[in-house]
């Protein structure tokens, strides 16, 4: 390991409303924390469009990367009781958790669908690249930028490191249960992390956890499953999602069709065309974002000034819960009244699908295969989850899925003209549901 | 009082991390807070630039308004056990509640200090001129608006309404303690609000409290306290705001010298004139600003350059503390130097005070007469509460300044030449320090 | 009603660590609260033996006695949103919910089992009997006292009334589960009580919930699960019971056989022989219990005198897990084999059972038929909450039981004799566990 | 170091409300809570009678001492990585912390002043006598019990040990705010440990902290000044407390008397006659008093029984703020006036008083010479805290005192005769408050 970050002389610590104090020793950490890219993520909310529906919601992915951090350097001390770190090991781990949301972008969710990017590529671009975060990593050695990227990318050898960041209980997902039920304000959420960390131990390929603290582990997945339901997936925050995805998508056809803006887009020029470097991500945040939204409240084309008026205004779409295969039917002709009302479909008649699989255990040769989480008996032997609790076993392994039709009822109620139409178009929509 | 705002059929609840929850029965302000005026409190912060020290606190004065409505609502329930609410002047206390900050701008501190803007007059402005805010007030009846404005203007004939929202202990305070503390994550700013609601009482000109509730009082003033010095003052946020202040400075400096911008700063250029309109003042949020930031870290003046630059990726200043009467001896010397390092003394050497008056009573004649806080003795009798109470009598009418001088000290110890110059300034600038 | 009990001129508050104030309003409920047979709650504590697992579970049945009537209270106001009550009927509430667990005696679950007591009885008879609480509450009419006891009974005619008290989702478990955990300081048993109570609609026969809030009442029901097995089946307060339920049968056997106290145990008397007066059953509380118990410690019979020891000086049982079917087998060996090495096995050797069904739906013609939880869709429709929830389904009527072996292994190790007996006890033993 | 207590294999921890978890590592840490003298404390509230003006403040001392130890843990850790410890030196500090309180008796404010007892003096005898707790101390070394004691006595020659268990700011304090805050559900009594433990820095004879932690340590004197005088020093706990005292006066009056008891009260002769063993002290817990109180409510001496039964049925006496040199010229007529109506003054008509002073410097010559709490200037000054903060400096030194006269106001009212006697003492007692 090189000499070049040590320890800092006197401890660095944060303030932190979710774990009290985030402890900085390591100089190659405040370092990360110091670069411009890792700055950047102050401008980038953690949940995206949720603040529209928990107005608490606010916090940044920066706010959310150091709580990470601080887990897994608990975790590490932790499990350093019970087994030996190699010094650089170590470093791998700490980075990789700092690091590993560095590449999100401005409401990721929206922009990775509608522009076909990859947060975790960019994550690793950034790791690789031309970019502070680089050159400080390399300051530790010329292949640690690598390991941390392969930590990322799951190709890491050590497969124990690559556990602690991205399994079914890590230190992401611990600190951004948390860290949500504490900014939306629900009672969601808590869970025994204390307990958690403290009966964590080492496994060859991943941590396991003492069969004695399987209630806590318990506790965590509903945590888990709740969150999904009643925070992430609320159809209030999707609706503005959808509208999101509008604006983004109307904009990327408008310039595809030589559309003369009133104000340049520029930031999105790269994006439209599908070739955006390194250079042109990082200046994408949702300042910026939003700034151009406020502009184009102005924009002669009535699709992108409304769906903006709409966003910036938080004037969403209603819904009514879908069940795809009757919606097949009635399909057509919804398209055909919406256009006859002159409502564009493709822009304000839209199926939002979520789907959650809170705790799966590994079925080999399916799709995704997740590790499963083990428990550690007295004697040695690891038993897989579901097999132990009653209340993991009954949602294991269950997608539950959701359907949603968004519209704007609004522009439906305040037509004056097209009575029959809407009147149908209501019909339609609410025969929907169950 | 006009019909068109009534109750909700079914309460309408929003989910707050503070509160728990805030309860909205009435139409009247379920449609204040769906105005675009209100929604754009989402894009300001509560705090200015203190989330680049405190991280948690990113919160926005849409988060903060909602709260103050809700300590109103429940004040005004509590009264309304000791007296009888017009109903109209009930809206009227939750009105200004809700709208008290609207007025806003982005930054407001270092804006106000630098184009000579007024939070309150804009606030004002919105209940009074062309908004939706406006025509929602007016369907209480047409002299609506003028009420809700003279409460925030302290001119409103009920004196116990405008104590409510403003003096030293009100909805506003009250609120913003509480979440201020709990967004930064401290430990101070707790104080049993239940309690305080509880034994206040109406009084003539001003809401007072039960002499047995004199301890939550107590514990009121001295979390404020400790909140002023540890958050609101907190010298690295103080330095954030130098930086922001001198960025605004230098823009208006290079566009009132005809400077080219590689982007024209649009949105400024009634800032920068001193002639701007409601409609200009809305379209400026923070999304906007740090656009421009962003932008004009590619601006050819260096200094603009630096100064976005610095920002944008939090290098601040470090500071010394300052002792005005000494630092007059040193100062032409000290901007002697620093111009002839090449650092602009108008940009790179700051002075900064920061003073608070963390309690007082009536002092007759006195530039701002503040109303004291009163305590109601089981007599009857009313007691001033520094008379009662030994803690808030040590830091009444106590006004503590402190000034701190700020600098790039990285820009000092960069450069490579200039030995001497550099070496005295730093000997200067020590000296300051007690 | 009479006119006996207004209402208070000052509303009375308790501080309360859970739900922050207990506010009284009403001068029956206070006249309640000052009786001695609720004052003698504070001598009994809420969790039996618990605060030998956890220690902070210290507090007694007067404090969560306190909590029920808060909840209830609060329910009362809510419903009567939907809902117009009869003063009277709203008294019954709040008397039922404050007293429901007056009837309590020292350690119940300890002293039911051993001298068949019913603590539900016994609270009919201090409602009904000749008591303070029996006066108060007939100064609201004669026929008060009966309404209340039936509540307790479940055979009240309102049936809405008795599901507030006694069904699966009630303000007595309501405030157990949140009041426990706080003690204990575990991190399980928290839900949204805010959100239930709100979300709570009267019904024919009981008080249901709206479906939007189904998340919540998961919440409840998983928190309940959660607690039952952490807390209140914990196998090491589970072995102080084995060792007070043994205490008190051997101080009956040696009453039966004509021993000799040191000390006369006249509490015990018509405990002991079946006999037990309304008046001698009100002198029992914790510490005459406990008195008895420090005094046995220096009685000549060794049983006895160890047992209490062990309690007092907190010395348990130790246990392993244990299969009634196989225990069968090696069961007339071991009792053999501790016979021979002096410990007798009726009070050295102790199976003990847990089991818990942590939620039931309607199954006529069985044991208990449990009245199910109900979920009000928007249309008006009912439906049973297993059928809504999969995490509840899974969970749904599935009784689980534990059963664990007790034996004090201190004393085999301690044993300098019978080395082979001791091994083979060990092995026995530790045969059972899977 | 002796060898006979070591590391244990696996940490044990206790769930605790307020620190989360107390960890133990230490055998003879784990070897000390088990003795039976620790595990009296359980039966020995915290608070003495306090539980009957808060009803949560149930806990023990066994409860808050694990507390302290567990502090003393921290700050030990913490320390550490400033100074070396001796491993026995810590293991002092461990203990001294963990059995600081173990001399309290029950309701030791009380039976302090009535047996003249101490218990800081019975700490020291349970230490050094013939008990578990001195055995278990003793594998250590022969000296290592006198070694703890001496810490006790502030007589060890390592004074920063002494200081961090008694001194103006040490573990004892810092747990008992924080905990008895919890427990009566206060919103006093916060303050950020964390931060204090982290700014602590050993200095020759005391602990210090860095000046940059001051308002840390503002934040908990205050919270200190607040729980003496809305918890501590309470008056309706103030009224327990002088009739518990005037309970146990009339008890050994009687007994100096000769008077025959019902049920000899054998578990106070040795108190009575102030020969008390520590055999017998150890008997001695609220259990076996409140075992008594309930007893001798069956007593024929009127003043006892009445007494007891007042007690436990929680029928307090009254107050009135009395003013001492005002009250000398009333307090002939009032003794006279109540021998009349036939209460004895001596029982019935009590002056309490209470004084605190919340932090002082040092006074060389004064009676109590305080250690001063000293803040460590970044040059290496120590400076006296009062002299840096105003807040501090405003209660610094001021003692403030507070008498109150009790008297059974119910008894007053209830009586039929002595009209004018009543009227007259009603007027005498009024005429006292300001």
């Amino acid at each position: 390991m090189a000499e070049r970050y040590g320890i800092l002389e006197e401890e660095k610590v944060f303030k932190d409303p979710v774990h009290r104090y985030i402890h900085v020793r390591d100089e190659l950490i405040w370092e990360l924390i110091g670069t411009k890219e890792f700055q950047r993520l102050r401008r980038i909310r953690q949940l995206g469009t949720t603040y529209l529906t928990f107005h608490g919601a606010e916090h940044t992915r920066f706010n959310h990367s150091l709580g990470v951090y601080e887990i897994m350097r608990r975790m590490v001390d932790n499990l350093g009781q019970k087994m030996t770190w190699d010094p650089e090991e170590r470093l791998v781990c700490l980075s990789a958790a700092l690091l590993h949301d560095i590449g999100h972008g401005p409401f990721s969710h929206s922009f990775e669908k509608v522009f076909h990017t990859d947060h975790e590529e960019w994550t690793r671009a950034i790791i690789l690249g031309d970019t502070d975060v680089h050159t400080v990593l390399k300051g530790i050695g010329n292949d640690f930028p690598q390991k941390v990227s392969d930590v990322i990318a799951k190709t890491y050898s050590n497969k124990l490191v690559v556990s602690l960041i991205s399994s079914q209980i890590d230190a992401d997902r611990m600190d951004y249960l948390q860290r949500d039920a504490f900014y939306t304000g629900v009672s969601y959420g808590h869970f025994d992390m204390e307990r958690l960390l403290r009966v964590m131990r080492p496994s060859e390929d991943q941590a396991v956890f003492k069969h004695s603290g399987m209630h806590a582990v318990e506790d965590y997945i509903m945590s888990r499953y709740q969150m999904y339901w009643q925070v992430y997936f609320h159809p209030v925050t999707r609706s503005a999602e959808v509208i999101l995805s509008k604006i983004l998508h109307r904009a990327k056809d408008l310039y595809g069709q030589g559309y003369q803006f009133l104000d340049k887009p520029k930031h999105f020029y790269s994006l439209f065309s599908g070739k955006i470097t390194l250079e042109d991500y990082l200046k994408l945040d949702e300042s910026v974002i939003l700034y151009y939204f406020q502009e184009w409240q102005e924009e002669s084309d009535p699709i992108l000034q409304e769906l903006c008026r709409r966003f910036m205004e938080r004037r969403l779409f209603k819904y009514v819960e879908c069940d795809p295969s009757a919606q097949m039917k009635i399909w057509p002709e919804l398209i055909q009244l919406f256009g006859k009302i002159g409502l564009d479909p493709n822009y304000y008649l839209v199926i939002d699908s979520s789907s959650d699989l809170p705790y799966d255990f590994y079925r080999p040769g399916e799709e995704e295969e997740r590790l499963p989480i083990n428990l550690l008996k007295p004697n040695g032997d690891l038993r897989e989850l579901s097999r132990e609790s009653d209340v993991v076993e009954a949602i294991s392994g269950k997608k539950r899925t959701d359907h949603k039709l968004y519209f704007p009822k609004d522009l439906l109620e305040d037509q004056r003209t097209f009575a029959d139409e809407k009147k149908r178009i209501m019909t339609l929509l609410t025969a929907q549901e169950g």
